[in-house]
């Protein structure tokens, strides 16, 4: 999230100038840019949505596929751009951004041969998310890295939670199928399998429920499971935010150790005494 | 909340009578005003309420209308009262309670150009909330204020929050009304979008399911996904009130260095040294 | 909680005796009674709830009748024997358990009037909880009390948050009976209310849904609201059970000033120096 | 947990060799067997997984039902394998992964006696959980052991937590038997007790939902009341795995008089002064 313009050895001026427009935000015309681009994305979005409805698109089915090849030359033509101006272009293409925006422009030009598979251009949406850049929203950036590290920070303890899951649901999936049978719904065992994630996570379509005693106290058993089990992510989730918070709060440094991780409200360095400059 | 009767230069002295009376609790007059005014919109708010039920509206519909007229006529008058005795009207007009008050009268009036329009009079059920003023609530109010305050520093990363569900939400609409299509309830991409957002919350209706293997199959994947993902506006909540918490249960001021933020039982100033005085 | 006989000035010895066998556990006879007790209490709520099955009920009908009149003739002496045997009878009678156990023999007499009110003897289930007592569950007890000190901390906050999540139900609920009509279920305020609260707690039985367009996208704001407003008791109560833990848990006094609330892992007072003696 | 190859005296040196492929995974051929069987358990699962929907079994039936008896086979040879090459088999017959491995293969043979009872092989996914092990993933470990320790410390609160539960669930199901009566589903106690868990929990199936104003203005209450509830195993689970997780990232150990639980940006020993070495 670097907003300083990147000097890019090997590549020609208006390689750089077109860079500074197209990736920046720190120049009126990069800004401008920014702005009109996420305008046309929030459009083009509108418009596949709203062409799925058979009404409107019976209406205005015709203005809406108009706008919708429009805004894909143009994104597409803003592809190219991106690619000839970047020094690295593997690294672009590769990168998250890189391929959201390719797979944003595809849909169309799939119509050709997939009906339908226009609908697909709502990834758009994802880009949308660039937002938090161009509006200069760097505390949201900074609350968006919080959000984030904090997630990253619980990736383990997440992976052997949903593998416990996993397993859980495996059996109790099973276990309903031979208990409640195809002629209460539980046809196999990942129509079990389903019913019981739809249970444990408390979510309760009701389109397959219990119908035998036996079945019915066996979903309680697993909800009442569920229950207390909701609560683990929560508290994983919740321990690392406030972990990450306290680290990012708290950006004091001691001028005398350079030592970080001040309380917020402290006025002497707990390393070496020197007092606190905030 | 500050309860001390403002001096309003400049005002006559019917003025600052009505003002205490009306605006102010710390007066027997002003608390009876009060008491009196809270019955009244408890009691036209459940006249709203009974009318809807057909079966009351048949037999006591005419009774009800008078009860919802008369209880109008008197919020009016207290509303041109409230506007004629504040010293500045248009910042009594364009605050929270002035719109609320505003808008407590006027459906009775639209009544008679949109039937129906009166049900919403409930919104009176807002003025409920000066109930805490009235019965001098001050540690409700306190704690009320904990609550909105620690809201109010989560706004941030429940923005980004919001905004990274917005678009998961929309692209798992858009795939599955292209997995499910329209015989399986999913009509259109704004049907998706309100099933994702049903799965998501782990409400779960029921009114659209997916029926297809892998409709299921994608939809487990949602469900698990919204199991951990609610884990984080409660960790983002805990952890601000956490921190506001802190800071109000901590009010206690060294004397010496005027410094606040000891820890609840701390005897000496963790900044100065002086001892404390609780 | 207190295990400790306590000598009831101006009561009779048999008065003394009967009270440690009935009221107090660290006798062979008055753990023996209240194990006894237990036991009856669980049959006899079990008989209720099987007699509620037709089947079984046609079956053991007459059977259930039997154990039901047993039991309760029998927990009508205990409750005469309690009666007598306190000093204050006065007091046990308004207590908590004191009205509960007059509760759990009412109904098998009112059913000579009201037929079915036997099945409110479930509410002897509450006397089940004595169970912590007679097992000697000290630890129980006191993690019991953890919870209950966090839940009587966070009334305040949570009467505040219930006070608002109520304004919010009403008004939501009139807004959906307006957009949706009785056409779709919407038939009154009340129906719009209780759509408004199972929404918001995320139960969603989809017994009243939305059908409109509008009121789709009503009920997905009111959706995600309600997945940001879940997180605020959950904090409210993590926060207290926290700081409640943290109490009791530094239970360490130091022998010097006296002072609880160390750190589990502290070696010196923290304030004032002196070393703990664990 | 632990990797070194333990001397089990008493024992040939087949057995050792033995032991050290199938027990443990840090010679080449321990981890090969390992990994081609946890790969076997994977396959095993899923043809009993698609042996249960129909279609699949019509056509594959057969080559199904010879991949489940050769794996049952293999697995029996393993099993026995370990009980031999154990010092004590006892021990592991009796210990967790010993019952499942044991569960793991008899559900084929009673195929002889009982139609179905195959589809109890999904057991086998519990010794899937030995991935963590055979992959070296001692962080994945530790985390596991992370959450387990904060579930066994919370194990007292939840017991008294779930107690109050079902005493909670007991009357309300009685209750609503009362109110809603067998016209509307509530057939029986035990259909109201299932209602009440599946509302408590915010399930919400919508398979048996309250139709009578009174019912309506309960469920209201209840589930209001289970929002606020859900709060409390969170919290639990939060506090103490913020405790556990503070005690194992606490891991640092001071030279001089050998102590842990430093903070973790601590330099010196919060106990004696030394300087830590990290």
């Amino acid at each position: 999230m670097k907003q300083v313009s990147s000097l890019q050895p090997g590549s020609a001026v208006w390689q750089q100038k077109l860079y500074a427009i197209i990736f920046e935000a720190n120049t009126p015309s990069g800004k401008l840019f920014d702005v009109i681009l996420l305008w046309s994305i929030a459009l083009s979005v509108a418009a596949v949505i709203l062409e799925s409805v058979s009404s409107i698109q019976l209406q205005y089915g015709f203005l809406l596929r108009v706008i919708e090849w429009f805004f894909t030359i143009i994104f597409t033509i803003e592809y190219a751009l991106r690619v000839a101006c970047v020094s690295t272009p593997r690294k672009y293409i590769f990168s998250f951004f890189g391929i959201v925006d390719l797979l944003s422009i595809i849909p169309t030009y799939l119509t050709v041969i997939l009906t339908h598979s226009h609908y697909l251009l709502v990834i758009r949406a994802v880009r949308l998310l660039r937002v938090f850049r161009v509006l200069k929203l760097s505390r949201y950036v900074s609350e968006a890295d919080i959000l984030t590290q904090a997630l990253a920070a619980s990736r383990r303890k997440i992976t052997v939670f949903i593998g416990a899951v996993i397993t859980f649901v495996l059996i109790t999936g099973s276990l309903m199928h031979l208990i409640e049978g195809p002629a209460n719904g539980f046809t196999n065992i990942p129509k079990g399998i389903y019913w019981a994630i739809v249970t444990l996570t408390t979510v309760g379509y009701g389109d397959i429920t219990p119908q035998t005693p036996l079945g019915q106290f066996v979903s309680a058993l697993v909800m009442i499971l569920g229950y207390g089990v909701i609560a683990v992510p929560t508290g994983i989730v919740s321990v690392e935010l406030s972990r990450v918070q306290g680290d990012h709060s708290n950006a004091v440094q001691c001028e005398l150790c350079a030592q970080r991780g001040h309380s917020p409200d402290a006025v002497y360095c707990k390393f070496c005494g020197e007092k606190l400059t905030v």
